[in-house]
């Protein structure tokens, strides 16, 4: 047999790749399908409102470290991110599903810490726990977590409805949540050199909060509700506004103009990227997990969008011909190229 | 912190006694939710026709074993599982979320195989695949599977709905997944003393077929549709008709008694079983795997039941205080105890 020995290795294709080559000759069958692989989540449509559907794995090792994660955060965050992705359909999250899988290493004292940081997510953003599994797995921990969602069906937005003209917007600040992680990967280094030294996180409690405890932005969603908003696309950002800008440029057929000096980086993410010799717009480029959003507005919308709390208008969407492209405080041009899987972050 | 000092092992709770531990204290809150934790999937209504949801986690060395699951039969069976979660519910499924987790031994075309396995069940049952994702996972393979489906309102079963006096059904037969599984463990163990032994399979297609390549019983779903009938309560068989049934009285708060007789049992696996010097009822009883549906009707559709294809009206149920009793063919009676996790198969 041909096929079997042919042996393509996995990195080769990256995750996003292999996710299109692995689904990209799935086709939706049914009806209540509205959309299926492709967006931050699938929408289905069965005679209500449409329900939002969306699922993430999170493996030790992988995507945390139990070093430097209490289990409470952890928990908390496997909820966050995936309501993240609710959001990012224009939809508020009302249920979840989660499943383990644990060694035998953690007690039934650590798996209730693990279980409290979900009931505190449930809580804080109105979400019922309504399923999952508990499983023993040979080696670390493993969870997996479904969200489901609903908003009016003219509502939903999706990655592929930018268009030329329309203002490109991110919700609150960017690169903070790789600067915390940078912070307690060197605390780690230092520590397993010299486990005698105590960590120094220089009391940077808001870098770190961004990394152990995101929050997911229902907040936003509701004020745009109110506002009478509807974003033309949006997307979260998970794996950084770089490779976030060119998901919904792919998607929506077109370019954008990103412009460097308006990206929002808050003071103490610019400074810690200084000492860490990192350059703070990679750091909000490429960095990820910070799960704010990026949407595009309508030109019309643009009244409405500056009365939105904590908005930034970063660039404009242009003509797929132009391309995806930063333009840095010193006037000049830069295609913005995408970081993925490839990144080392497997994610 | 005294919590923190404290150890309690997970396997001192069981699996159930572990779910149950970690979501007693959690109620729903969201009028969409019917129906949360504590059955085969959680039902929601979003203003349509009622949403079904379950998900499941398998893991490489606790669900299965690479060396004898051919990965098309495992991404079969990863959906199959959740599709049966379905239709015990009297729900047909209608779409599917997976994710995956692999470490770099897996090559591009494994993982090809493996997506096979999952479209060939997703055409085989109607279903889309609609989401999911895929990571690198430090050691082995995970799948997580999420399953959605629907059903009229009063159409949807619960475990919850047996009363004394409802006939207690089973469909198709039992135990031949578990006999299945013993011939491959028994061959892998001679394969691993000596490499060089063909494995002797004794054309066990059947045993082998029930075990690697599961099917739900949408079948069944449909046939009682057809036949304008509901039972009263349903349960899907994953860990074995002991573990089932006990399940079912405790959520109904009834009693039962099954007859050894009337226990489906095909002869392959009543002579597999001898070979193996197990009792067949046992194989039935604690095997597992088998995802077949237990069900219980209504006496006042018995005359609806007989006509229904390859039902086996396995006993009947009574009232809560004469407890969960397997009446032997030698009119002995027993009371059946449920096996779990403590069984040692991790589900």
């Amino acid at each position: 047999m041909g096929k079997e020995t042919k042996r393509t290795d996995v990195n080769e294709l990256g995750e996003f790749g292999l996710i299109d080559h692995l689904t990209s000759s799935h086709q939706p069958m049914h009806p209540s399908t509205l959309k299926g692989i492709g967006d931050d989540a699938a929408v289905l449509d069965y005679g209500g409102k449409p329900i939002v559907v969306s699922t993430d794995m999170l493996l030790e090792g992988i995507h945390f470290d139990m070093m430097y994660t209490p289990l409470k955060h952890l928990g908390y965050k496997s909820v966050v991110v995936n309501l993240s992705d609710i959001c990012a359909m224009n939809a508020i999250p009302r249920q979840i599903t989660v499943s383990i899988a644990i060694s035998n290493r953690f007690s039934v004292e650590a798996l209730e810490e693990l279980y409290e940081g979900i009931y505190t997510a449930c809580r804080n953003y109105n979400v019922d726990l309504i399923g999952g599994d508990t499983n023993s797995s040979k080696k670390g921990l493993v969870i997996s977590v479904t969200a489901l969602g609903t908003a009016d069906k003219q509502k939903i937005t999706y990655r592929s409805g930018a268009r030329p003209g329309d203002i490109l917007c991110v919700t609150g600040d960017l690169g903070a949540s790789y600067l915390g992680l940078q912070i307690l990967e060197r605390e780690k280094q230092i520590w397993q050199s010299n486990p005698g030294v105590q960590p120094d996180l220089e009391k940077q409690t808001y870098l770190i909060g961004r990394q152990l405890k995101p929050e997911a932005r229902t907040d936003m969603i509701v004020a745009f509700e109110n506002a009478g908003f509807t974003p033309t696309s949006m997307i979260d950002i998970s794996d950084g506004l770089a490779s976030e800008v060119k998901h919904l440029c792919k998607e929506s057929k077109v370019g954008a103009l990103v412009e460097e000096g308006l990206v929002p980086i808050k003071d103490e993410a610019q400074l810690m990227a200084l000492k860490f010799k990192l350059d703070p717009i990679t750091c909000a480029l490429s960095g990820g997990e910070d799960y704010e959003l990026l949407f595009t507005a309508a030109e019309k919308d643009l009244p409405i969008v500056r009365t939105l709390p904590g908005i930034s208008i970063i660039g404009e969407i242009k003509p797929r011909e132009e391309g995806v492209q930063l333009k840095t405080v010193n006037e000049k041009f830069h295609p913005i190229t995408a970081q993925g899987w490839q990144h080392g972050k497997g994610e």
